[in-house]
Formats: C-alpha cells, structure tokens, sequence
C-alpha cells in the first residue's frame, strides 16, 4: 500500500461522488498497492473505499503474493471451484459496503466479466467509468517514477545501439525484431517489454502499426524501429529511421520534415502550454510542406507504467500540461506503398519547460 | 477471413439465438479473419453477423493493416477525433442491424469501453455473456494448428536446453528469466512471448505465479522455470522442476510424486474422458501421499492461441474429451516457505488418446 497515493485517490474518488472504485489487474492497481497481478481467467479485483483499508478478491494461489503483511489490506482469497469467484466477491462487496452505491470503474481495463460479476455481487450497484479519476491518478510522475523512465530509456537507447552492427540486407523484419529483443533484455529491460519491437521496412514502413514480416530489408528501403524496454515497471518508447544503403530524395526530405516537426513539438513543452499546442507544433511544419495528409495519427501519447496513458497529444486536447506529466512525441509522415518516417522521442514536462529523456541520433543513418 | 471458420460460428450464433457476435482484438477475431490488432485505448471491433460480411470498426491508421482485399469485410475507419469511434460503430451497428438484439461477447476480452460505446451506439441492443460460443471456436486444433503447437514446444524445448548451462548458483531469477527469453527468441520464438518466464527459486518457488525477483539462486533451492514460447501465433507453455545443487530428501520425494501425478494425468487423456477424470488421475497420486494440501490448483489448462484457454482441467468438469483439444498437465506440489515442484507437459487429444508434444527430460537434474 502505498498512503499518499491511497489519500490522493480517496479525495479524488469523493470529489467524483462516487462511493468506490474497483480495480481489476493493471498499472493503477500496481500503483496503489504495490501488488501486481496478471490479467487472466481468475478474477482480481480491489475494492477501494475512502476511510477503509483496500478489499482485494483474488485466488487462493495468488494469496501469498499479497502476504500478510500491511494492516491496509483485506483479502478475499477464492477457490478453484466455480462459484467461488463470486462468493469472494459478494463478501468483499458486503464489506466495502457497495451495493446501491455508484463505483467507478477504469474502462480500459474492466472486462465484461468482471463487470457481470460485480453486478451479481451487488444487484443495485451502478457502475460509472473511471476515467476521471484514473486518468488523473498517475498523470504527475514523482522523481522516483521519472528516475526509472529514464532508466527505460537507456536501456532501449543501449539495445538499439547493440543491435545496428546485426543489420544487413536480406535479414528480414522479424528477425531484427527478434534480435533487437534479445538486445533489449541483455541491456536490463525488465522481462515483460512494454511491446513487441515494430520493425516496417520499405512499403511496411508506412503503417504506422505494422507488424514485423517476413519481408527482407532491401537497398533503398526506409527502415522504422519502434521499441521501448521496461525498469522496474516504467517503460519508454522510442522510435528511429533508416535508410537501408540509398534512399530516394523524397525520403530524405520527409525524413528532414519529421525531425523539423517533432523539434517543434518539443520546444513549445512546458507548463500551461496545451497538448493540443505540442500537437499544433508538429503538425504546422508538416502540413506547411504539404505533407499534412499524410500525418495520419496523433502526436504523442502519455506515457509511465504504461506505454500509452494519458495525456494524450492532439489537436482537440485543450488541458494544460503540468510538472511531471511525461509523453511521446513522435511525429511521421507515410506515404502509402512506398515508405514512411516517425521519429519519436519522451519527455517529462519540468517546472520550466521540458526534459527529453532519449538522445539516440535522429539523423538519418544509413544502416546494412 | 476464414469461410469454413465462420460458417461454423454463424452457425453457434444462429443456436444460441443470438442476431450477432461483437469481437475486439484477441485471438478469437484473428482465428476469424486473420487479422491481428492490439488492445489498445483506440477500439477495434468485429462485427459477425450470420450471412453478412464482417463489419470491422478500426482507426483509420490501422486500415491498411485490412487492406480491401476481402469482398466478406466492410471497413469503418475513424479518425483521430474523440466522437469518431463512437460514429463509425453506429454506421456499422446500422448497417448491420444491431439495435434491439441480442448480441454475444467475448467476456475476458470485452472492455467497459467497448460494453459503453456499444451501448450509445444502439441503446436498446443487449449483450450477452458469449462464453457458450466462443469456448467452443477454436476447441478443437486442426492438424495445421497442432503443427505450429508442436513447433511452439520444440523452440521452447530448445531455449531451455540453451539456457541450462548459464544457471550458476548467486545468478539471480531476474537474470535467469532474462536468459531464457533471449534464448526463447534466438531459437525462433515469435516475438511477442506468451508470457513471461516465470523463474522461481527456494521459497519463490513455494508460489505458483511467482514473479522473478532478485533473489540469487543458492544451493539447496528447488528452481521452477515455467516459460513458452509463441510459433505463428500458437503457444507452448511448460514447466520444468530443477534441483540446485543437493537438495533434501523431502524435495526429492515430492519431485518424485509430482512426476507420477504427472503421468497418471496424461496416461487418462482420451476422447470421452471428462476433464475432471485428467484432474483426479493427477491429484489422486499426490493425495494418496498426503500431500494433496499442498496442490492448490487445477492440473491443467487449455492452450493454442492463448496460453489459456479451454478445456480447464479441473475436477468439477465433466465436458467429455475430444479429438483436437489441446491442454496443459502440470500437476504441483508447494510447501509455504521452503518450496514447490510443478512439471508441466501440452498434449493434444487423438481419435484413440493422446499426443504428448513435449518431451524436455523430467528428472530432477542439477544445475548450478
């Protein structure tokens, strides 16, 4: 349990006139408690009440994860049998006092099956989405959290480094992925990476969430990384391009827009300057050399103990940026069936402007 | 998308009565339609309608991942604003007659999101718990299915058999983990592991779902390594039980129960054979040794494009086997504080038995 994020949250939770909020497995719960747990089949869920210690249903086998140890803690451990799960629950709930009570939920997380099962624990409950409160909860990083995001972000700048030299034409996409994995967990990432490496070569290059293939690297082609390791639960995500052997002047010069656009978005970073301004940043440049259509996505996304959270960087996002929130910048242009550039770095918003967690050379490199 | 695939599904939609099944990114829309999208906070979702084509709501960026290469898919793409989810999902609810159904979903999968956005888009459709249909899609593997099972087994066979001779006494789990996915993915797993090593030591590994901690591995310790590896999109999962160094006798008799338990499960495994039947033929050996305290889970699990899955091999499921069905054994044994054994194997049910594909030696051997 962690007691200045329980209080911050139990204002937030009566500021939003809810009663309680549950939590299945995920960063917030990790984050309140210190516990961390897997989503699967067998439910989690932590009931959590201003003024109460945290209810947390989990299974047996899970129990002694939680341990004994911290009077802010209940647990309501089930069985392997079916109907346990819900009597576990029903128990919790009882305690927590929640039914005829709004609770709110985090919608990105809650499934449909939890969301069953609380209703059958509590009939009269009425669950409300979270996002409010959630979305609030881990939005400032405290220096310890943006200590290990650096971390994350030398780690993944060490791994791609390592994994330049492997480069060749004809490897294909899924094997520099492979590598670049390896590569991510022999420089210290935490086992579990916030995502599999996006290796796009070539045509794939220009979707933006493309999937490693079997395609070989060919001279010519714009190559895009897209990876991020893990320390100690906090993560980046970084990405580069580069030109395999020769690439066609157009490529450079989309290539010379995208660092223009995502130095642009950068520097108006600070405090009280919008997200939807840093998006404006990157996008004027882009659009004023009339690639605009081809910058099909936000850009930049939060980022922490997830590799996307709030706040979101773009256009309609009107709220203020404050000390300590963190985000992408990562702005691309995509020319479809030929190529495409992103070039993606994270920063932390300071007291005074921002501080750009990665350095990895932006330029345009020639790699195989 | 797959025709024999879906044909089989708007058949078990059309039994259960409902209009349609709504699907978001899983396995279960990949098995569908071949196509692979991550969770994220963007939505994605399939809309299965018996007799239509698929109606698929995806962000714009994502719609070239589709392509329009299928005359049994209709694309809604969104944009990058926040009312445009919502948009294209009532063009697609429209159009594919949603409003006032009954609508089958995936409970693990679904989100509140998803379950909100659904409900604005048609307020007076009605969902349902999909468990009926979506349990029995991918029951049964077909003999391309088990291929890429039995390759998922080789590579995570071989990894381990890479990694054995880096375990050292004072290497800490972390570390070990750590090695074991490197090699995991030099030996050809898919990047995106099914999960992550598990590595527990001493008394971690007295905790079924251990996380690996930083604790050094020290003579004398009962080491689990529980990982897998992912082949075109089929996992292995397995487990392995290794002594560091000596350990006590009470250690080696446990490895020793938990090996027969083991065996008595698998040797059960056949078509019409309930699931339960597998669960008591494991627990009954280690029972009968007084130790069945001490084996706080189910035998196994099914597996195949998730790591799990049904058939749950518990003792209160009385499903009948059936060719095709693949699952987990891995019967254990966990005394609190000082350690645990679990040896788990995957298998695939035949006409006449089973097909064990994992062969990685069982014994008790020593590293370190």
């Amino acid at each position: 349990m962690n007691p200045e994020r329980l209080d911050r949250l139990f204002g937030s939770i009566r500021q939003a006139g809810w009663h309680a909020l549950a939590l299945n497995p995920g960063s917030s719960l990790t984050y309140l408690t210190g516990l961390s747990f897997h989503l699967m089949e067998r439910p989690v869920l932590g009931l959590f009440v201003p003024g109460q210690p945290v209810h947390l249903v989990l299974p047996e086998l899970e129990r002694a994860k939680a341990g004994s140890r911290d009077a802010d803690l209940i647990l309501y451990p089930y069985e392997e049998t079916p109907g346990s799960p819900l009597a576990a629950l029903q128990e919790a709930v009882g305690m927590a006092g929640l039914d005829g009570k709004r609770v709110g939920v985090e919608p990105l997380r809650l499934r449909f099956y939890e969301t069953q099962l609380l209703q059958q624990a509590a009939p009269r409950l009425s669950l409300v989405a979270g996002d409010v409160v959630i979305e609030t909860l881990r939005l400032r990083k405290d220096e310890a959290e943006v200590a290990r995001m650096q971390r994350a972000v030398q780690v993944a700048e060490r791994a791609l480094e390592a994994c330049l030299p492997a480069i060749r034409v004809g490897m294909t996409e899924r094997e520099l992925a492979s590598e670049l994995t390896v590569q991510l967990l022999r420089a210290g990432s935490d086992p579990e990476l916030p995502f599999s490496p996006i290796v796009a070569s070539g045509p794939n290059s220009a979707l933006p969430h493309a999937v490693p293939s079997d395609r070989p690297l060919q001279n010519g082609d714009l190559l895009i990384l897209d990876w991020g390791a893990s320390f100690e639960g906090y993560v980046s995500d970084l990405t580069r391009t580069f030109a395999v052997g020769e690439v066609e002047p157009e490529f450079q010069r989309i290539h010379q827009l995208v660092l223009e656009a995502n130095a642009a978005a950068v520097v108006r970073a600070a405090p009280g300057v919008t997200a939807g301004s840093v998006d404006d940043g990157a996008r004027q440049v882009i659009e004023a050399a009339d690639y605009g259509s081809y910058f099909i996505h936000r850009t930049g996304h939060g980022i922490g103990m997830e590799a996307h959270e709030p706040p979101y960087i773009r256009g309609d996002n009107s709220a203020p940026l404050e000390p300590g929130m963190a985000f992408t910048v990562e702005p691309g242009i995509y020319l479809p069936g030929r190529g495409g550039v992103r070039i993606e770095d994270n920063l932390v918003v300071t007291e005074t402007g921002c501080t750009v967690l990665s350095s990895f050379d932006r330029d345009l490199r020639q790699v195989g």
